[in-house]
């Protein structure tokens, strides 16, 4: 497509029906995007969760804020049991977007989305002045089925569980930054953003005990045990020496005084499971594409509540929440 | 709340973790919205809808983008005929927005919740840099019930029909753009934003055989009736003198050169249904405080397709789809 995104594009008039004619619905679906509501086919119990992507640049090694922006909430969905089956978007552009840049989001949307067997069935898009945005924002909200029986919780986790992680971490923050930053840096940096949904269906078919699942996004990896820590009253001790981080994210980290284990990942899958399913959980883990480096990195402890760290010298320090973490948009 | 968003209140560390905990849990909602998804109660048949909201000014009178943000996501649902039960709300917040104000938006965004009946379950938020946003945009995502044998379709219209509304138009897309403007305005003009759900099942009681019904939102009565007109592949001809329209929503649109058929409503029902409903259709509506103005404005007729005004003059003219309407940021 040629062009750039106007005012007009957002106001509901001809030009607003033509963009989602020749771009939305082309890519992302069937008639229903353009009525007000979209038909869904419901169960029992279902799962719902929401997010809104705002990641700079909006193309990265591995990625871009439309993959990202599916695999994020297919993920989402999908760390909570639910077999994720419908997506939202709603996009707000930024006056001045060229619509060239816009179709390869929303194509890249298309593809993550047939990649992990889920259907956009809405859509809205708004158009904001120079200045007001930068360059568009996703919002992308996700339903998913939940199967009879499955409450995993990240509350439910008791000593003796074990922790796992299906491969290195940091790889999406650390990617995203240096693209921004321009760093030139040796290796192949790249995110490691994709959708889940498979890897956690292979998981819970071989430990359906499986305590608690969550994508360490925002934070990365120790917030999201230490979240887990606190909802659980528990203690959590990781071997630093068995945690997977890339020899290029962390020579990045290290330069920058950053640490891997709050960067963000966006393809990585934390879960808890009970000792006596861990082997299980591994093999099951490493028999998928997605999950072929997956370890077991620490344990769940008797309180005091928290996330400590095991260092590789053998001391141990607690790891804890930070404030504002460590990078803007990132996601 | 004192103090302003800084870029910590989105990172996903302890002060977004506050910020959740202080001012969403406390209006919104129960602890779903900590874990990455809600678990929500699914029907046989729902309806999914999608809708961001970058109104400017984010208050005006009568409502502000907390209320249109609730009230808009659950009219697309009502008006597909289903029941809204769920809500989700993604956030955009700009570097340096007071927190008073967010904390406002969100009370206004819970007492609408609670007027609508419908649950806000799940949340996001992230924030940009400033310039990066224009004070906050709220994404809205609903899911709703869609009772057995409900089958609204824009589609479905047919030659004698009428055409009826809820009450007058153009209020909201009058009042934003005064309000933005500071313009100086005599009389009573405010925006009609409200939910309508509950309107909406008085009408489909009394007239289960109702073909459609839309909010005509972005781009107006006009905007809404060609899409239907469109879609059913047939005329409709509406009645200059029985479109109800305020007396300062056309002072101010005659002042301005601008059209109040193509003004944004927010809080407004068009139905279209079979000549032999009217009657009870209108009695229906009219008995609701929702719909007070309730009248029956046109009718349904054998193409070609299109929107045609009777002007009180006694001639005729069509109303055609805009290129990019009037304004923009008016939702």
């Amino acid at each position: 497509m040629k062009g750039t995104v106007t005012m007009d594009h957002g106001e509901g008039g001809a030009a607003t029906a033509r963009l989602i004619r020749e771009l939305f619905l082309v890519h992302l679906g069937g008639p229903a995007v353009l009525e007000d509501a979209a038909e869904v086919e419901g169960s029992g119990r279902m799962a719902m969760t929401t997010d809104t992507f705002v990641v700079q640049p909006i193309q990265f090694p591995g990625g871009d804020i439309g993959r990202l922006s599916i695999a994020g909430t297919v993920n989402d969905l999908a760390v909570a049991g639910a077999e994720p089956r419908y997506i939202t978007a709603g996009f707000v552009l930024e006056e001045g977007l060229e619509l060239a840049v816009l179709e390869t989001v929303v194509m890249s949307m298309a593809a993550t989305a047939m990649e992990a067997g889920v259907k956009v069935v809405a859509g809205d898009t708004k158009v904001v002045g120079r200045g007001e945005a930068d360059k568009l924002y996703i919002n992308t909200t996700g339903l998913g089925a939940l199967p009879p029986g499955r409450n995993l919780s990240s509350a439910s986790c008791q000593p003796g569980d074990v922790v796992l992680v299906s491969g290195p971490v940091g790889d999406h923050g650390t990617a995203v930054m240096v693209e921004r930053e321009g760093f030139e840096v040796k290796g192949d940096l790249k995110s490691d953003c994709q959708p889940l949904g498979d890897l956690v269906e292979v998981l819970l078919a071989a430990v359906p005990g499986t305590r608690c699942m969550r994508d360490p996004t925002r934070g990365g990896l120790a917030t999201t045990l230490g979240e887990i820590a606190s909802a659980s009253e528990a203690g959590i001790v990781v071997q630093e020496n068995l945690i997977p981080v890339r020899r290029p994210v962390k020579a990045v980290c290290d330069l920058l005084g950053l640490d891997p284990l709050y960067m963000a990942c966006e393809g990585r899958l934390v879960a808890v499971v009970p000792a006596a399913g861990a082997a299980d959980a591994l093999v099951a883990l490493r028999s998928h594409k997605r999950g072929t480096g997956a370890v077991q990195i620490g344990e769940v402890v008797e309180g005091p509540s928290g996330l400590v760290l095991e260092t590789s010298a053998g001391g141990r320090r607690p790891l804890l929440a930070l404030e504002g973490v460590q990078l803007p948009r990132i996601c």
